[in-house]
């Protein structure tokens, strides 16, 4: 079980305690292409959720019991009625429907349980939305200690969540790619940091493409889309299709197009393939309804668009603009509410269709990162509402429904 | 398809058309004995949510198609570090997981499906909360109308989730409970109230308590132990014990014992138990943090107490402050944040220990209705949160830590 990790560009190995992060500068993923070799889809049931993966995982959930929240085995839904609006056969991936409401809790699991493992007391993350909050509700139930690190400026309110769960939060003042950075070359007793990009979160990350690939079985989606914020997420699903071509699960030929989409105020890593540049470096970023994905120096940026370009898919952007109102469309026409960070997701593939990347005939599968309920939205309420006497229902509901 | 419901207590049948309810005046549910009778476990993936158990249920998914949200298929966990508080062993099921973040998705997906497959155009509800937003999400992506009735003076913040999903609101002056039973006994074209405790909800519900037993097999919980507000849900889980007994995969020395919970400002189901009455009726109510379940007239209260006592079960109540330890032991200790009418639930697991009821041997499952992310609690965020530089991160770190 001690794996070693590999740098996935100049492919050297070390093992985790040693470094997060590779002497040329690229991140590190698990290297477990030995054990993928040998993976077959299990008969387990889904409602063991991601840990039906545990043979390619560098642990397994044993390590958690008791097992607090079970992350994964997220559904995958058809959506027709976007069909149009996207310019493709469209399928969903609502992670917002992981126990606290994003994809992050995938790689939360994996980070916690190898801590536990290793007899750890604590875990630290360097976020101010879904993986904080993730970090701490996972923590808690394995009983470590989490601490928390957002920008000094984070919202009161924001924090709320994340506080319930019993995390230490630290508001640090100061520039936080740097902030990031040097959290993971601390030298730590007793715990890690488990950040955006670091190995032990692309493992757990890397299970909703297995999820994906599993429920579109037996044929292969054309397309995945999905947001960037670090390439933490877009470095799992890449390394996941490696690995089941690797197990002879996936033709070479069938292999998705990854197509990373950004917020076009802050989009490092669609600007570098934009300009046809070999690596991501970071940019001046303007403010984006989208939040949680706003990171202007990436660290698995460059992984990311190498990914896409690798698989044969692309970065894009996409405005604010957009972004709204696919949001709104996956409300009222596919009854699922998202955060503005995965609604980028399906702008993202209207824009691609746009641009003649997406076919209608392609089977693409869009992942909505994270549920929208957790926060409130600036959405007209009043024109949507009446106020009426009880007597007045039959009437009032005929005059709206035509009953 | 077109299957009768029947009355639990006179056991008079109608076609749904005709009646909501009895003319005894007690609820109604759907005739599903005979496709009970036959029923197996099913071998169809997890990933299709609770619609595995359409056998059992008055209409199949794909009347829904394309399909929306998929609810159901939520984890079942075993949660021993609450062991000790809760005086027994402890399992839960978040049903928060659901893609609107609480139970109410498994009736609606039925009252929803129902209706269009009938070429219906709209439906509707009567609730301020989980079961408003559920319906809102679920007709959005089967392309009905929602038509939602809260009460006059709803907090518009709480209706913003709602809307999103491009739902109709009416805020109605006057008395909620009339309000809930005359939408029902309405003569509607086109459409169909689907509130709390209806034969098609109380349909969808029911399969809550499928998944339970399933998952737990071979065995079976001695226990379930749920909140319960109109009585629908208990009602529900109820009607699947009853059915799986009749299909011969639960034994009848096994049934578990069904314990409703209610928060103790609002209690008319545990005062009826209480004082040894046949039927529930309506009290003053006070004021309790567990909004959601706060019913004084609760229209399935005395199917609830008879679910409660025919299980060999009982009906309690529990303080406010119960709850919100119950709250906090969950999102410190199990990491699973949930509103406060699901707290009410271990609440009550805590004091049928204290009384008696449970064992420190008994396998509990608790139901935990709904997911604490969509408002914010009082909680104190500053006494977690320390203001630090980023020159002072490793120091402030190894202080909180011990590393």
């Amino acid at each position: 079980m001690d794996r070693r990790v590999r740098c996935y560009d100049c492919g050297k190995t070390y093992r985790l305690e040693e470094r997060q992060r590779c002497s040329c500068g690229e991140p590190l993923w698990f290297d477990t292409d030995a054990d993928a070799a040998t993976f077959e889809w299990p008969d387990d049931d889904w409602t063991a959720g991601m840990w039906r993966y545990a043979d390619v995982l560098p642990v397994s959930a044993t390590a958690t019991e008791p097992m607090g929240p079970v992350p994964g085995a997220t559904p995958l839904v058809r959506a027709a009625d976007l069909d149009e609006y996207a310019g493709c056969s469209l399928h969903l991936k609502p992670e917002g429907q992981n126990p606290t409401g994003s994809f992050k809790d995938r790689g939360t699991a994996v980070g916690v349980a190898y801590g536990r493992r290793d007899g750890h007391d604590w875990i630290g993350t360097v976020s101010h939305g879904n993986m904080a909050l993730s970090t701490s509700a996972y923590a808690a139930a394995a009983g470590l200690e989490a601490a928390v690190f957002v920008p000094a400026d984070t919202p009161t309110e924001r924090l709320e969540l994340i506080a319930r769960h019993g995390a230490r939060i630290f508001r640090v003042e100061g520039d936080y790619g740097r902030l990031y950075a040097e959290t993971l070359a601390l030298e730590t007793d007793g715990g890690r940091f488990v950040n955006s990009d670091t190995p032990l979160r692309v493992a757990g990350q890397k299970t909703v493409a297995y999820e994906i690939l599993e429920q579109f079985r037996p044929s292969a989606p054309d397309a995945i889309v999905l947001p960037v914020s670090s390439g933490g997420q877009a470095s799992g699903v890449w390394k996941a299709l490696r690995e089941l071509e690797t197990a002879g699960l996936l033709d070479s030929e069938d292999v998705p197009r990854l197509y990373p989409v950004q917020a076009a105020p802050c989009d490092p890593i669609a600007t570098a393939y934009r300009e046809d540049r070999a690596t991501v470096s970071a940019i001046e970023p303007g403010e984006t309804i989208a939040v949680s994905i706003a990171n202007a120096d990436p660290p698995s940026g460059t992984r990311a668009l190498t990914a896409a370009r690798e698989t044969g898919g692309a970065v894009v952007s996409v405005s604010d603009e957009a972004t709204r109102e696919a949001m709104d469309r996956l409300a009222t026409t596919a009854g699922l509410s998202v955060e503005p960070s995965s609604a980028v997701a399906l702008a993202g593939v209207r824009e691609l269709s746009r641009r003649g990347e997406l076919d209608a005939d392609d089977e693409v599968v869009t992942i909505l990162t994270g549920s929208g309920y957790k926060e409130r939205y600036d959405v007209d309420v009043e024109s949507r509402t009446r106020t009426i006497d009880l007597e007045a229902v039959e009437r009032e509901l005929a005059a709206v429904v035509g009953s």
